[in-house]
Order: structure tokens, then sequence, then C-alpha cells
């Protein structure tokens, strides 16, 4: 590739990176459960984990959900079965940083804050953290095959329900 | 337009749609709310509506101003006339997504989270959303033919004085 | 230069400062303080100040930092001297403004909120304002020559420890 063509794929690339964060925000914080999966290849995993744990390399996590079928499992259970009060969720992410390519399977990560709203209630600072992801290049687009969200409290809410 | 010409293209709209989220946050964090109505055509229209009401289709909002000229007015509102202890903002917003384009005209939403500060205390969650905006190329650049914040709480704080 | 030159450098420009703030606010946040000083020039300068007294062109800063030497004196209070109780901070930045350009020196500012969580504790919103900054290109890829920190609360929080 000319200079000129490796220049515009890496602005490519990023651009591609921001706005699948920015769609996998948006379809949840819109409240589109259903959609979520299927930002993640079918063999692809979401975690969930505290901080505390990730930096001492300690394997305990929140959650873990090892295929797009479990996934589904957990919106079924969100939207269908746990009895929760809703609340609202807005997620502001900032820009991705690659952090390495291989061919078509790139390494990322970007900071999140997700701010929780209750019923009659004001705007809250919820969960913040970062995304540390696996992303892959599909027919489909760029996908999750696995995405890691390291979340700095400890003191989990109770009531952590949708993903983050 | 050649492959390279499209991939440019599409990269410049996305820098300039973000500069214009941007500059707009930077007015009014800045209190440079004269520059406000400069962000719109002359028949731009500004929406505030609790996302309660949005996703019901309700057409009720909190503020609705359906020209430059009605922007003008709650800036000399804002700045001249109403009572009010003063305390600034602080926008973050997270990378726009382009929904649809049409031309010069294009459909985009982008998360955002204000953050209040009042004399002598902390900084604090103010007014989470999402801009929902139709932006138009102008002879003088992108400008906002229609910007309607969907804010997440309907707890509206009584001092909402500032555009969001 | 061609136009299309022009634009391919306009948003390589953009995307590498934003991924500076990116790369700079992953190094405090994932407590890689040594890193810190490495981000400015040798002579560069780093500022903390009160919108307060930025806004009135006074000239107090909390802390005014003007050498890359000063820097490692302060990581090294910060890590090894300073008495004070740990805390995990978050920064999500959002899109540079790039204000102006003159060479290989740019001057760019943008928003930032800053979450902080201390132990056993949730996170909250802890500083919250804009980086004011001068920016240079050097053999190493882009440095601040100077980054000037412009908070909105002037209530400090006493446990201001860690750089913003």
């Amino acid at each position: 590739m000319s200079e000129g063509a490796v220049d515009t794929a890496r602005l490519l690339l990023q651009l591609e990176i921001d706005q699948l964060n920015a769609a996998y925000a948006a379809a949840l914080d819109e409240r589109r459960f259903e959609d979520w999966p299927v930002f993640f290849v079918p063999e692809g995993s979401y975690r969930l984990q505290a901080r505390e744990n990730f930096d001492r390399g300690l394997p305990l996590a929140l959650m873990a959900l090892e295929s797009q079928g479990m996934m589904k499992d957990r919106v079924y259970g969100i939207t269908q079965t746990i009895y929760h009060v809703p609340y609202y969720t807005r997620h502001v992410v900032g820009p991705a940083q690659v952090l390495a390519q291989d061919g078509d399977r790139v390494k990322t990560q970007a900071h999140y804050a997700v701010f929780r709203t209750r019923p009659g209630d004001s705007s809250e600072v919820f969960n913040v953290g970062r995304y540390i992801d696996e992303i892959v290049r599909t027919p489909d687009g760029l996908k999750f095959a696995s995405r890691l969200c390291v979340y700095d409290s400890e003191m989990v809410l109770n009531s952590l329900i949708y993903p983050i």
C-alpha cells in the first residue's frame, strides 16, 4: 500500500472502532437489548470484572458470558424474568486506543462512564471503567470477539442488571 | 468519486460533526451564550425533552425554540432578566453516530453528559442524555437545522437555565 | 500539497491529538505515574488552575510544574512520600478542538471528566474541566509543551493527589 493508503486505512479503522462503541452504547441505552448479543461473534465473550481483581490477575468476574447464546439467555433474564426496578443508562465513551493489530484482529481499549437514572430521581454516576476488547472483522462488519469491562468500584450496586 | 475519495469524505464528515459538537459545548461552557444561536440555521429548532415523553411519542417538551430569533430571546433572558444563581457547566460529548445522510443533510446522534458546578460547591452530574440532530451544510460550515436534547431524568432541576 | 493530502493531514493530526489524550488518560488511570512526565517535552509545563482564577486572568494556580524534572519530583512525592488514601481515577475526555496551528506547534483544548473511586466506595465525579494545551511534534511523536488543566470547582478536594 502507498503511504496515503496506509494513513487512510488507519483512519478508517479508528472510525469504525469508535462507531462500534457508539452503536453498542446506543443499543443498550435505548433498551434494544436483543441487539446486544449481535455486537459479538457467535463464540464471543462478555465479562464484567472489578478492577481490584483484574489488576491482581485474579480470575473472579462478576459476570462471564462465553457465547452469544449465553448473552441471549441473559437478555431473556433481563427483559422477562429478573425482578428489578427498571432504570435508564447513559454511556459516554472516549475515543478507543488501538493497542495491537494482527490482520483482521485488533486489540483496543476505551474509557467509559455509565450514568443511571431511576424513575423520579436525578441522574447519577453508576459505573466507570475501561473496556478491553478484541475486535474482529467479519462480513457483517466489526464484531467483538471479547469485551472485558473492568470497572473501578468494587462496591457493585445490587442493581447492576443491564450490560455495561 | 473514487473509493479513496468516498472514504475521505466520510472521515471528513465525521470530523466536522464531532468538531461542531465540541465547538457548541465549548461556547456554552465558556459562557459565550451569544454564540449559541449561531450554531443553528435561522429557521433552526432547539428542543429539550424528557426521555419519558420522547420514548412514548408524546409532544410535550420542556423547551421548544423554533427559530434563531427565539434562541436570541432566550439568551437575553438568561443573561439579562432571569433571576438565578449562576453555575458552571461542563459538557463531555461522545463521538456522533451518522444515522442517515441525504445530500447536504445529515441525521446524527451523540451521547452527552453535562456536569454542573455551583459557586463554592463540588461538581456534580447535572443532565445526561442524547442529542438527536439534523445538520445541514451551509456556506458558513455545518449548522443545526434541529437539535433535540433528550435527557434521561424526568426530575428536572429547577435551575436548568442554560442551554444543554 | 494537493487538497486530498491537506485533508488527510488534518484527519491524521486530529487522530494523533485524540490518541495522545487517550494515552495520557490511560497512563494515569492505570497508575503508570512514571510514564506521566514522558508525555511532555523536557522543558514542558503542567499547571492546574481553578476556572475562577483563569477566567479573571489571575495567575494563581493550585500547581505549576515548569519542567519534566519537577514532574518527576511530583511523581516521587505521589508514589513514595505523600501520605494519602489511594484512590482510582477514570478520565473520560471528549474530542479535542484544534484552535491554532503554527508549523509543528498546535494549540488545542478538550473537555474532561475525572471520576474517583475510593476503596470500598462507589465512583463519584471528582474533577471536571478543560485541558488547554500546546502540543509539539518531536521525533518521539506528539508531546505537550504545556498542559493547563482548568477545573470548574473552586472547592478543591483535599485529596487531589494524582495529576489530572
